[in-house]
């Protein structure tokens, strides 16, 4: 059903992603975006609940709000972190991006979509968040192969949110995505080549059969 | 960066992914699962933290004992649909197919995996368990290059599951994936089949600006 040349383009564009958090000011393709999102809604979820929504934010002015609310929380967080900058320079870079990019999209969840009783939520009630990430992976890969950008901003408050772009308190903004284009689209980890964290042995993370027996 | 075919083979996988109930006894190269792992494990995750472990369970004892977890939750939720036998049925097909398929993927999410102030994770704890979510979607692609059949049981108690598994009690057994090779892959999404429920206008799910706003 796949050739060994999609297979290698599945595998390439997997270990090709990155969260980017530099963009310049070239504006974004809409066919792209369309695609990106289509990507997005062939997401699998759980019991066909589709809980995403999309909102797609290009005004300057609400981009700063957006900006504005995820400094706050970076403020916030410094206070957290203490003695280390690195951290909350880290946090900054992305706040940059927010700003650069020429497009942000709002991802969010309906957890009432498909009514009270959505097939196989019941016992896990945190798999539609899972279900709308699995929508933003498939974003991201998307991103990846039109050559966008694409960088995930995950700390602010979501009432901030909320408040900003007009969304009713029981849908969750679970992400702010910036996309754009980018003229350095890292080959590592920012934070690998930044030496903040590394990636961990694979091997050591599989288990057979049981918790902690390899 | 990206050729126009290895665009299309993104757009490909993305699109005939689907969650597979129905498993044949041939046996699952291990070749193919460990680059289905790698691909998860090139998910990206909150503050480059790798919440994942991947229990692999092959043991037809240790499978039964899932089997029983989730029926148990399954005779459960029957009670909450009430009449509703078509919700039961459904369900209890992903049973069959936990205890068919050759082989079980436990993916578990670890919150205290980078230690107690995660950049990034600290605004929205839930970012964990997205980034897990994001390396199952990559799982799942992968999956379906290899010409693998790969599905997701998402109803059991976790406690449960930890018991079988012995996971410690910080860990979140966050999903049950049934991996093996299926005769009949399905076109479209089982529940869109059975017209349980039907793929939305993605067009209705997108907002310009703000909530609402088209």
């Amino acid at each position: 059903m796949f050739s060994k040349e999609e297979k290698e383009a599945i595998y390439k564009v997997i270990e090709t992603r990155r969260d980017v958090r530099s963009f310049n000011q070239d504006s974004v393709s809409m066919d792209a975006v369309n695609r990106i999102l289509e990507a997005a809604h062939h997401a699998p979820s759980v019991g066909f609940m589709q809980p995403w929504n999309f909102i797609l934010v290009e005004s300057d002015e609400i981009k700063q709000k957006l900006a504005w609310a995820a400094d706050k929380e970076r403020r916030a967080l410094a206070i957290h972190y203490e003695e280390d900058e690195r951290a909350s320079k880290f946090l900054s870079l992305k706040i940059e991006g927010l700003k650069e990019a020429p497009l942000t999209i709002c991802v969010t969840c309906d957890p009432t979509r498909g009514g009270s009783h959505v097939l196989g939520r019941n016992s896990i009630p945190e798999t539609d968040m899972m279900s709308t990430a699995c929508a933003i992976q498939n974003m991201w890969l998307a991103s990846c192969v039109e050559g966008l950008a694409m960088g995930w901003v995950s700390f602010y408050k979501k009432a901030d949110v909320r408040d900003i772009l007009g969304i009713p308190p029981h849908i969750d903004p679970v992400a702010l995505i910036s996309i754009g284009y980018t003229d350095d689209y890292p080959k590592a980890p920012i934070l690998e080549s930044a030496k903040w964290e590394k990636r961990r042995s694979l091997e050591k993370l599989i288990y057979k059969e049981l918790w902690g027996s390899s």
